[in-house]
């Protein structure tokens, strides 16, 4: 592979040593194998080149750029978690042992535990609490080499409380090197003291919650959770009409435990992403293969939860294009390892490595409305994973532990 | 919970700040919980007490201990995985990539790949790679807070070559923290050279193997693997009855993809375990409760190999002791996070979170022959891990990620 651009800039940080590099610039992985690959990165945080050792020499009298050794290992673009609730307040471990003995899902949701519980602990916790978690949680997300997530809202249910998980966001987004996509999920679940006036609360998330949250520019998009005991398909349509005329991309939770059409409509109204997929019907899936929207699986959910495997062998075939996310909150899938999501997907699901791959990178970035990440090429952000591995096939198949040798995010090495 | 014993020997070690104790010395897992609970731990590696802090003081005069904050967290005996082959040479992401995309771990076997790449690959490797290997598996093991595994051998397939492998345990074992307890299993697959002389390789695994390994003191155990394409019961049994012969105890590979009576011939001949056990028969569990054989399931290979779970709820239900192992490996579960093996258990065998953790310690101990350790009493064994965590429920829970803040073995912090 010849160097694909000869900037006139000079290299601030230069990657070396590399074995395989996944460009992700085809429709497989864009792989290059070679001896001594390189990926250069300017001072602004992008790409320069990505090629041969040779290639990536200096100019003339220029500042002598940082080099990181690969050691003949694999780089790939930062990896893109498409799904995360990673702000709440306490954990629900004991519900966890309980679940083990055979409790399920609904079962603790009805009882008022499950995602209620997160809900008061939520409205208690300061600012400060919150923010913690959210940033610890990030942090655990790159350590699996993850540089970009989306992260949503939904365990206030009210008014301010919503917009404050948001702020949450933000303020951590600041700080912290991941970068955090925020999305306004209002919609949930009803909350108990709107238990005999659904669509009072419906209206709420519509007409308060979703212009605030975009009038503030705190969120990016807008979810909800379809699904029986949650919210209707209608009640989602009322809520996404507002999303949309408010300028919020759409996500929606679509039939994780029982098909409600909520893939269909979020293939109609033009969603990013329907998202968990359990339950979709084959229309659920043509819908969305004629709509191009992406499906979020979310493998660590099935397993936590005891779902069926989403189809995603049947998605793929039908052309939707596919990526996987830890689901990472406290309930159905209390995890960072956005690897194990590959692994399970590869195991479990007819998934094949370079789908996985695709899944948590490119198509991941692609259904968050992010063209500068996700691939390799001059230009992108230099977001990049220097996995330690022989192959690139190693990571998913050497699962649970953690391969990640370097996560370098804008062009700077994190760890 | 009172100081239970009073040692004259002054302390070396002081673990503090423990904010949940798993003692393991009850039918459940021995919860102790409280402010500022101490383990103290002697020269000798021993633990010297269990209890209060006020009760931790020094003998006059004494040697300031070590000491080491649990931060409030949750403290356990070190993980015990009773079954991991650790000793290998190259690695197989390329056929996982091709079972991602449908190909059957039989279908790979009976075409000459699978285990058979892995014999060619440890064949040609040198002494010094395969310590290499090993003593790096026993460092990722250690880093999810394993502190004994038992390894089997069973990638050479002739005379010397087992032995070989059984020696790189023995090398690797003086010299790395993690405590390996040996397994023969010469009787792995039937290699490639004995293909029309099934006999006379059950011959030399009987006649030669055994012996020279017991005699050298080079295993522990014997094991074999009771499967349609590698070896019958009555094979086993040729092998197990030279295994007593020697005084190697038991353990078998039975039913994972089929019922082969494996698990009534390992009841009946007294093995230590049955493993697997993915496709076990009613009558199998019942031979196994009656004999007091311990099941070790492995999780990690049904999931790789997209076996049904082992049954579980139906084991335990029966009185069969029931531990859990990562069955690391390069082929059917290449992992060396024996916590994912819990959390597996705990969403989707049934097993409570308490069954799980008493299969990863006490049990798991047990069915090794080790009395020593497994479970925190004075005069055990002084192998520990801290765990960062508020509960031990949250461990499995929190799946995926790495909990483990402090490994201690023999008294001494390892990381």
């Amino acid at each position: 592979m010849s160097r694909e651009v000869m900037s006139e800039k000079s290299p601030a940080l230069v990657v070396h040593n590399i074995g395989q590099l996944l460009t992700m610039a085809d429709s497989s992985v864009g792989l290059v194998e070679g001896d001594g690959l390189t990926v250069t990165c300017d001072e602004a945080g992008r790409i320069l080149s990505l090629g041969a050792e040779e290639d990536a020499g200096l100019a003339p009298g220029a500042p002598e750029p940082e080099r990181l050794d690969a050691g003949g290992g694999v780089v790939t673009p930062g990896l893109v978690d498409p799904h995360t609730h990673p702000v709440f307040a306490g954990q629900r471990s004991v519900e966890f042992g309980l679940k083990a003995r055979g409790a399920t899902y609904m079962e603790i949701h009805k009882a008022g535990g499950g995602i209620l519980s997160t809900v008061r602990a939520v409205r208690e916790a300061s600012f400060e609490q919150l923010s913690q978690t959210c940033e610890a949680n990030l942090s655990r997300l790159l350590r699996w080499g993850v540089t970009t997530c989306e992260g949503k809202s939904g365990y206030a249910l009210d008014l301010e409380g919503e917009l404050r998980m948001l702020e949450v966001m933000r303020a951590v987004n600041e700080r912290h090197a991941v970068d955090l996509v925020p999305t306004l999920l209002g919609a949930h679940t009803l909350p108990p003291e709107y238990a005999d006036q659904r669509a009072a609360y419906v209206e709420l998330v519509a007409r308060e919650m979703v212009p605030r949250a975009a009038e503030a520019g705190l969120a990016r998009y807008c979810d909800a959770y379809c699904e029986d005991g949650a919210f209707t398909t209608a009640e989602v349509e009322t809520i996404f009409a507002a999303a949309q005329e408010h300028g919020l991309g759409l996500r929606l939770h679509a039939e994780q435990f029982t098909d409600q059409g909520g893939a269909a409509l979020a293939a109609r109204m033009g969603a990013a992403s329907a998202d968990h997929l359990e339950a979709v019907s084959p229309e659920g899936i043509e819908a969305m293969a004629a709509a191009g929207t992406t499906a979020v699986l979310l493998p660590g959910a099935a397993l936590t939860c005891r779902c069926p495997w989403p189809p995603a062998r049947a998605l793929l075939d039908a052309g939707v294009p596919l990526a996987l996310g830890t689901d990472l909150n406290p309930g159905s899938s209390m995890t960072s390892s956005l690897p194990l999501m590959m692994s399970l997907a590869c195991m479990q699901m007819g998934v094949s490595v370079e789908e996985a791959w695709r899944g948590v990178t490119v198509v991941a970035a692609n259904s968050l409305g992010l063209e500068d990440r996700g691939t390799l090429a001059p230009g992108q952000r230099a977001d990049l994973v220097i996995w330690d591995a022989p192959d690139y096939r190693y990571i998913p198949y050497h699962y649970g532990d953690n391969h990640v040798k370097n996560v370098i995010i804008l062009g700077k090495p994190i760890n």
